[in-house]
């Protein structure tokens, strides 16, 4: 049986190249970075090497690159860092977000919401699209952060970041974006987006799990997540997991290298599937928008029929999707982000999102083509919803 | 040379057995533990076999075990968690910490204080004891929080927890330890111990950086350090780090099988090495508790001179060990837990420490004191505070 794996979202495989950089870190070179003898210096070069490929790959200064174990963790200390710095100074009430944002940036302000922030959440339009002007008039006098994600992981639509951050950076609001679902994919800048505050995690481009980052501006007041040593300039503490940040290193030198290749792979691939997806079988909607949109991303929803249902079945044959967030998909809550693109609940159910990456080929866009359709038929003879002849 | 790693503190190595098991989730199994689709079954199984052997090691249950990155973010966590979540019950304004405390625990507190939390340090002895009625004394209607580690890296003192713990949990407060020093090392046991929450971290067992665990006793109220996805039920997000969590079972698993054998070989190094450095260079002084103690540890401060000195000494010798706390010796600040057990400033200058493992023999211990005491003559020999006969 053919194994297809369109699931790169959800965490993408990682290069072997990767895994050997990392080797002689979980081998010979334990030592703890801080250490002052022998068995800190190795370590300890080893991860200001990986802070520079880091750096060059989204084209900040080393010094301004956080590490972190996923990119989880880097939206919580974004937004909870910087709100709560504004706190404690007094000055900050309000937090800004799209609706679309990962849960771990919408319950980073909804926390903060119990300790007394108002969040207002900026709707967006029927492809998933932030309108900057909204933005801007969201915006308060006491407003801490704004986070607006570069791009969603679950619809593939590509934000107006750069629009975004200028509207707000005129008012002299700290501006976060989730850029998880982006960087390694798609050539991301720190100075041309014009963010403070940007989040990036290796699993999304062949790096290690256990590996994400914060590029923090110079100059922007925020606080730690995680208090105590002083790893990281004192703003993340903990043992470095040094392995991991090697391997996101080599994985960012490996993804700045590749861009163009990669996004030259898999542009037909995404355009192949989406075009045979909703002209082949009746009723399949494309969510998210149809050009401002991740190269490798492909989502839909099916009428009549449920995404997990259509998820099992193709994975009998050997095909790996998602239905929605991964994140999510097994909470069985409908999605908050097709929620906000205004898909009605019974829709959303049927949500298929397929996720490409380098071991893709046509050949794997034919034959989900060649299986999906009748899968889709089958599931749906049994639905008590489809009328047949729809 | 001969190489002498005497930092087991800082971190351990990773045992060969603990690498070999995290191979097949760095390459095949790479799957998202959450994806309903076939890759992410092997990574979900593995995570729950590793928090079956973690809970095994300290008498847990399972699903009372939540894995992190490390042992600062399980103490962050910790400490965060409950304070935050009692603070949006509005209950509870205070917080009770020993002030031997790591830094996590220490710094974590001081962020709840900036919030508006009242932090009250309990002071130790001499030894570094805390007194189990001073922490009853300290307690308050609204304390929302105590903090008292198990083990102190430092100096090696284990605390009265268990006591703490009783007195603690009568007036119904929540109670939490880092044990991050002493699980994987000695017996740990929650429920004899008595505590909510308790904090850990592989490096120091023989397990991979990136991995810890924080227990938390069923029925404890606390918010996520890291809020978003379903992950580690819902009070932890972020994609697993699958490697780091296989190995940190096996470490644990390791531990407990051989946690006799460990400190059957360990203890009489310990001891010689306390007795030898104590009695045959002079004015070498032991700081913590000489028998309520670490079976790996010893610690000293060195009259007259700097422990930076003495450690670079010792590196170019093949000697690895630490002065003070590895977190800090880069701060070059004064050790707070010195300066908690009364050792004058000058004199916590010359603090060393040495953390044993494995690796360690009694040749070990004759080879740093073949060498330690002239190190330390030639020292004192440039320092301006010291006066030969003394």
């Amino acid at each position: 049986m053919r194994e297809v794996y369109m699931d790169h979202g959800a965490t993408a495989p990682i290069r072997p190249e990767v895994v050997e950089a990392m080797l002689p870190y979980l081998r010979e070179h334990f030592g703890n970075p801080l250490s002052l003898h022998g068995y800190g210096e190795e370590p300890r070069q080893a991860i200001e090497a990986a802070r520079e490929k880091v750096a060059a790959l989204i084209g900040a200064q080393p010094n301004e690159i956080y590490f972190t174990a996923n990119g989880s963790e880097a939206n919580n200390m974004a937004v909870k860092g910087i709100a709560t710095m504004a706190r404690t100074k007094g000055k900050g009430n309000h937090i800004v977000v799209s609706a679309i944002e990962h849960q771990s940036v919408l319950y980073s302000a909804e926390t903060m919401g119990k300790l007394g922030f108002e969040v207002t959440p900026v709707p967006v339009d029927r492809y998933g699209l932030v309108d900057p002007q909204a933005v801007a008039n969201a915006l308060r006098d006491d407003t801490a952060l704004v986070s607006v994600m570069l791009a969603n992981s679950e619809i593939g639509t590509i934000e107006p970041v750069a629009e975004i951050a200028k509207l707000v950076k005129a008012r002299g609001i700290p501006f976060h974006t989730d850029a998880v679902a982006a960087v390694g994919r798609i050539p991301v800048n720190v100075g041309e987006l014009g963010v403070d505050v940007l989040s990036l995690a290796g699993s999304q481009f062949y790096g290690p799990k256990g590996s994400g980052a914060l590029y923090i501006r110079r100059g922007t007041r925020i606080l730690p997540l995680i208090d105590g040593g002083i790893q990281e300039g004192g703003r993340r503490a903990g043992l470095e997991d040094v392995p991991a940040i090697v391997g996101l290193g080599v994985a960012a030198e490996l993804a700045a290298a590749e861009m163009k290749k990669r996004a030259a792979q898999l542009l037909p691939l995404r355009d192949r599937l989406i075009e045979r997806l909703t002209t082949e079988i009746p009723r399949v909607y494309l969510t998210g928008h149809p050009t401002q949109r991740l190269p490798y991303h492909v989502s839909v929803t099916v009428e009549y029929i449920e995404g997990e249902s259509m998820l099992l079945f193709l994975s009998m044959q050997g095909i790996a999707v998602s239905s929605g967030s991964t994140c999510t998909s097994r909470a069985l809550k409908a999605s908050h982000v097709l929620t906000a693109i205004g898909v009605e609940a019974a829709l959303a159910q049927g949500s298929l999102v397929f996720t490409m990456g380098e071991g893709n080929s046509m050949e794997d866009v034919d034959y989900v083509m060649g299986l999906l359709p009748g899968i889709i038929d089958r599931l749906r003879q049994m639905s008590p919803l489809y009328k047949p002849g729809q």
